[in-house]
This record gives structure tokens, sequence and C-alpha cells, in this order.
């Protein structure tokens, strides 16, 4: 038998581990950090290891590897398994393409083109757009960033900045804006925090406000970045009344919807986009709401001549057959780029358009279970709103931040804090889309036993 | 039995299929581009599929999928599949980690953290160094620039670019250099493509040349890219003179080893980065001599600090337990980040540094198998030189584009053309290192044979 079947064999079996260690522990054995290296022998060494031992150490990986997929996750905007997905992915692995050319990864192409032209169709955009498929929500910004910077001062490409270009996006919205803005040469102090509305929504009248402020200092408004599903709320920004805004002053509108862009799939959530397809660019990650394994991200330009200008290289040594349409590279950031399009094509072909509408609709039912039973326990105070997934709550004036923090440490449940203006609170996500009403409600059961029963240390960490 | 215990059963019958597959035709069934989406279903519709036809559709993307890990693949600088690496990207889709905590990875934090220590040892950097993954060559290649500019205008963090910051690299290394000084706000005219010598490598003179006019014109020279072997000859850079001039003008020295960076395991071959410990920072993708899956891109740092002054971002919301060394988010260009550290660790740790080192030698002797053979054959022509796994020939003054595109059409093999200076001629990569010294030799067989068999075509293409 091949080293390659047996490696398979291998992964069958340790899945099988994976699985029953889930089943029964659905918190991973926590290794202290600084202890790990005394733990598990990860080190790399001169020879090789016997297979036997080799085995056990990646037994021994697995079980102290955070567990993503449990009822217990709770911690990020991602969780859970798409099973369809994941034969996506696992097939890209052996599979190996790489995306920049369609010699390279023929029908893969096909595959990338078939969910960019279906997801630019929801949006409304039109037949001049297209996509790519980044490497996360924080380059898929970017990408945005840097066609707004080209689009409105050209020259840069060739010259480098020479100018004040101006950024507008939320105080609620992702870090990646203020990166990006160091990142592309425009400069941090560039970037313009717009304030928000108690829901955590951008305030237009903000936005027109302080562009009416650059314009009178002569400087130049460049970029709009409107979120749908902010980090920590979950909130949309007003796209429609940004957009008026944007179109007025001439000025790229890019919708960050990474964490809930992809309520594009359903009839009963689409409405948050509403303007979308006035946008310029919109992005979301199949991997927050699809629930597809890492990573799944996408933006859509609705004018393809922005991804050409900014993006394409000639390279004789690459580019040598088949027309532009099919090689990949021209548009994307990466040269070499994994297939990340697979995985996501897979679960969507097998399901449907109404299948993955009906994940991402569950995700808002279970957070509309949550926050009944929040309303419904006079213990609760909550932070957040309808039309979102990120359920923030404190229970009993305890300290969020120690109560988060307790919990991972004694592997109840792996859940994190927020903040949003003077206030801190767990922010309880329900995106895993295999997790049920049940599986909500015992997270308030495991939450509050673990309070009943570590009363005394979490006295002193009331808030 | 579960969803997902079904798909992995699924994947483990296409897995077979595929396999059978590369056997029986190693150059995959190609489909013209322009009928692609008539010949297999691509499509996405708002129905869910039958599981039979599923598996259908499957299969014939399979069947179709360009082979990248064939002993008749030579287009690309990647290819072949080390099958411990497999399982560990396997495993990792399964896993589904963001690399960004400690709380979310777990050991897969340490599992990053060793290989990008023991890369750093055998570079030479001392206890101040460290890195991180990329998304790819380019990537790396960027956040280095990053970096330098940052290095040299701290300001520009938060002011943006505001003076001309000047970058050197040579007319033989990648394109995208020119791609990131336009993404950095730095500009593609301030890119300075230095001559190399015959051979392709960098003539250190005439980079001393050119920071002395730019000095003179009162510019800021801010970033060398040296090239560990360059995209068409696979040519190395005399790094030990480059550093000596970086380190005269105080500028940043960036080795790009994407392509043969990883001769840093081979006590053979190492000498060609004579001077390495001397740069600022090296990359090099293990996912192109080593042969993981696509990608797996690591830059090292000599001294850490520029990574946290460029990358670093608080997030409240994130970075919420274990100190900053465990929380890697903190020195990446993402957010979130998919783990492409495990399949390099399962391969490094399952056959120890002594076997990379097999990997990265046994590549160069396949291509002296290679050199040998076309010095032997006055057909044939070359153009590259010892110490590169790039085999640069023509045959029979047969267009080189016309003979890989025809080879590529007709299904022979996969191979494609370069161009140095003003030659153009069939690059050769044997990067494979599952192949043996008879697949090298049956690669020149194939194509002679198809020259012979198809001789009135390629009499129109000779060159």
């Amino acid at each position: 038998m091949s080293e390659l079947s047996n490696d398979l064999m291998l992964f069958n079996e340790l899945v099988t581990v994976l699985l029953n260690e889930e089943e029964n522990h659905p918190v991973a054995k926590r290794i202290e950090a600084n202890v790990l290296y005394d733990t598990i022998d990860l080190s790399l060494n001169k020879s090789a290891m016997a297979d036997n031992s080799f085995k056990e150490v990646l037994k021994d990986i697995l079980v102290a590897t955070p567990k993503t997929a449990t009822n217990l996750f709770f911690n990020q905007l991602f969780g859970g398994r798409q099973s369809k997905a994941i034969l996506g992915d696992l097939l890209a692995v052996l599979l190996n393409n790489s995306m920049y050319t369609y010699k390279v990864a023929g029908p893969q192409v096909g595959i990338e083109q078939e969910i960019i032209r279906q997801s630019c169709h929801l949006i409304g955009y039109g037949s001049q757009s297209n996509g790519t498929f980044p490497t996360g929500g924080s380059m898929s910004n970017y990408m945005a960033l840097v066609m707004a910077r080209d689009a409105k001062d050209p020259s840069c490409r060739e010259n480098g900045i020479t100018k004040s270009l101006i950024i507008y996006t939320s105080k609620a919205s992702h870090y990646s804006n203020a990166k990006n803005a160091s990142f592309a040469g425009m400069g941090r102090a560039n970037v313009r925090y717009i304030e928000t509305d108690t829901k955590g929504r951008m305030i237009s009248a903000e936005l027109e406000k302080q562009i009416q402020i650059d314009l009178a200092n002569n400087l130049t408004p460049t970029f709009i970045n409107a979120t749908a599903g902010t980090t920590v709320l979950g909130a949309f920004d007003p796209i429609d009344e940004i957009a008026m805004i944007a179109k007025k002053h001439n000025v790229w509108l890019h919708v960050d919807g990474a964490y809930c862009g992809s309520v594009i799939f359903s009839d009963a959530k689409r409405h948050l986009l509403k303007g979308i397809e006035k946008s310029d660019s919109f992005s979301y990650n199949a991997h927050k709401m699809i629930g597809t394994p890492l990573t799944c991200s996408l933006i859509l330009v609705k004018d393809k001549k922005h991804l050409h200008d900014s993006f394409s290289n000639d390279a004789d040594y690459l580019y040598q057959t088949d027309g532009d349409d099919f090689n990949l590279g021209k548009t994307s950031f990466q040269c070499g780029r994994r297939n990340d399009a697979l995985k996501f094509w897979t679960l969507w072909k097998s399901i449907g358009t109404l299948g993955l509408e009906k994940i991402v609709d569950h995700q808002f039912e279970l957070a509309d279970v949550a926050r009944n039973y929040l309303e419904k326990h006079p213990d609760y105070s909550t932070y957040s709103y309808e039309d979102s997934i990120s359920v923030c709550f404190n229970y009993k004036n305890i300290d969020p931040k120690a109560l988060c923090t307790l919990l991972y440490e004694h592997q109840i449940t792996v859940v994190g804090f927020g903040e949003f203006n003077d206030d801190t609170f767990v922010r309880f996500v329900t995106i895993n889309a295999t997790n049920t009403k049940e599986d909500i409600l015992n997270f308030f059961k495991v939450l509050e036993n673990f309070v009943e029963e570590h009363h005394p240390i979490l006295e002193t960490a009331v808030c």
C-alpha cells in the first residue's frame, strides 16, 4: 500500500478520535500557555519520528486543540461544521491547484466564477461585476481600499501617495480599517471614525458632516466603509442612506459584510442590506455565517475594471494560455493562491440557495431564542438588539471579563466579551447553524451553574 | 450514521477515483475554457441536488481538474504530494482553528512558533527573531516591504507616505515587487530594477551605483529585495555582497526565498544563501520545494519588533487572555487566519530535518539528471545553470511557446515557457521530489515523441 493510502487511513482513524473527543469533551483540555512546550512534544528534530510515537503526539494535539465545532463554542464569528463544505475542502487539499491560471486550475476557475456570478446577482450588481476570493475579511477590506484609492487618484499606482486621501468608517467597524490605512500608505490619521447610534449603526448625518469638513479643508474623501454586521454588536449600517452620500461626493462605497453579509441568501433578512446594489464593492465571509472551513472570503466589485486596474500585472512566465477571464491571477493580490472556492461550491451545489437560506435564518432564530431567554430572566441585562446574531448580555452584575476567562480556564464553555460605548458584556454568538434551540438554552444553564458553584471567586469580580 | 461520517466516506471514495485517474491519465482531460460551463454542470441553483447526481458531478470535476501531483506536471514552482503534509492539512480542515489567539488555536500556536523558531535558527537569526505565516510569497514580500517602509519612516503609519521611498530589486525578480510598491502607496516608479549577470543574478555593483544616484537626488533608499531562486532561471542573488551594501546605506534587506529558500535545509546547498544571517527578513514557501499543499509561506524577521510595529493592533473584543507571544494575530496582516502550519509540522516532525534535506537535495539531483541529458543531446540548447531546479531549454529550434501550448492542448505533459533577456525557452521545473530519475527522462522522451508525431504542426512554429 502506498504511503499516501496509509496516511489517509491514519487520517480517518484520527478523525474518529477527534469526533469521539468532541462528543465526550466539547471543550478541549486546556494547557496553560507557559507549560505548552513541556506538556506536548511539539519539538522539531533532526531525525524522523517513529510512526507510533508520531500518531500518539498527533492524538495529544487533537485532544488539546480548542474545539470550534462543538455546541459549547461561542467565542468567535465562526463555529460548527457544514459537512458538505468539509468534503469540498478536503478534496481541495488533494487536488492542490493554484487559482491563478486556467491551465493549472481548469474547472476550479469555473467553480470560483460561478459563486461570484451568483453572489453578484443576489445583490443586484450588473453585468460588469466580478470578484475574487481574498484570504479573509481584512484582505477584502484592504483590496476595496486600494481600488478606491486608485480610482480616486490613478497616478498613485505609479507615483505613490501624494495627498491626503480620507477614509470614513464607523466607530464600531472592524479594526482592519485602521491597519489597512497604514498598509496602503494613506495613514491612520486619515481615517475618520463616524459616530454610531445607540444600536451601533453609523449615523449618516455625521458622515455627511465630516465629509463637508474635509472638503472645506481641501482634503480628498476617498473611501467609505459601511459595515453589515459590526464585530461586537452585529449591527447593520444604513447602506441606503450612506450610498446617497457616497454618490453625492463621488466617494467609493465598500460594504464590509465579513460577519453578516451572508444575509444576501435570506429573503427574510436581505432587507438589512437595503441599497447594497448602489455600493461599489461588497465582501462577505462564507467561513462565518455559511459555516465553511476557514478561510472563504469573497469580494465583489460592481465594475470589474477596478480589480484589473489595481491588481493585474503581466507575467509572461505565468499567463501563457486561455483568456484573461479564465486567468484569475490577474485580479488577485496574490500570485499562488489556494482554492478556497471548492468548499463553498460543494455546500451550495448540494443544498441549493434555499439550503444556504436555512443556514442563515436558523442563526437568527437561535439568537431570538437567546434574547427571549434573557428577557424572561431578570438576572440578565442585554446590550444588543433584534436582527443580530451577537447576543450581548451581563449576568448578575458579574464582571464579564472575569466570567469569560474563568469559563475558559475551567473548560466550561468558550465565549468572549465585547465593549460598546461604556459597557462591557458577554458576547454570545449564535453563528453555529448546527446548534439547536436546546444547545442555546444549555449554554445559559451551564453558565448559571458555574456561577452558582464558583460564587466565591466571582464575588471579587463584580463590575 | 451522521452526515459528516457519510461525507467522509464519500471523500475516501472520491480520493480513490482521483488516485486511479492520476495513475491512468497523469494529464487531466482538458476542457476548452469557452465550453467549460456546457461540459460540466457547475451551475448553482435554488434547489438542493440529489446525492447521486452530486457525486457524479464531483467525479466529472475531479477528472477534468489539472493534476498537479503526477509525474507529467512540470508547469509550476510546486508539484507532487508529500503524504505526511497532506495528513496535516486534512486535519487542519477538520480542526478549523483561526490562528489569531491562543484561546482559539491552543497548541497550534506552538506548532507554528516551533517551525518559525527552527527556521530562524537554521539561518542564524538571533534570539530577537520571529515570524509569521503569510498567505503566500507575494504577501511575504509585501509584509517585508511594509516593515522596511515603516522602519525607514515611522511617521507614515500615522500620516501616510510623504516622500519618495526607493525599492531595489533585480530585473529577474518576482512581479510582486512592482505590485507591492503600488499597494504600499510607494509607487511603481520608485522601484529600481537592477541589472543581472548572464546567469540571472543581481549585479551588486549596479545596486550600489543606483543607490548612489538616488541619494544624490535626495531620494530615500528603503528596501532591497534579493532573490533566492528567481522565478524563471532559479538564480540566487549574491546575498553576502548585497548585505554589505544594505548595511552601508542602512537599507532593509529582504531575501525572497519563496521558490528556493528551502535550501536552508540542505547542507550541500545552504551556501547559496551565504550572508542570509545579515538580512532583515527572509521568506520561503514550504508549498514549493518542501511540497506541502498550498499555501505554506513563512516570513522570518531578525528583529520581531518590526512585525509588531507594522502589524499589531489592539482589539479588545479579540485579545482577551494569554500573553502577546501566544496571540499571533498581533503579528499578522490578517485577522482570521487559516492554520497553514500544521501540514508543514506533520511532515517535518515525521521525517525530521534530515528528511526535509533529502527532499530538497533530490530536486537538485533531478535537475542534474535533466541537465546531463540535455548536454548529451545536440538537439537541445540550454539556458539555465548549475544549482538551479529550473531547467531551461529549447529543442530543435521549435518555438517554445507553441510547443508548450500544444503539449498542454494535447494533454501530453504540462510545462511552461520562460524568458530571460532576449531568449524564450521551455522552463522545466524538477520540484516534485516524489519524481524519480526515470520520470525526468520520460519527460524528454514524451516531448521528443510528440514532436516526431506532430512535425507538420510544429514546422510552422520554428522560432
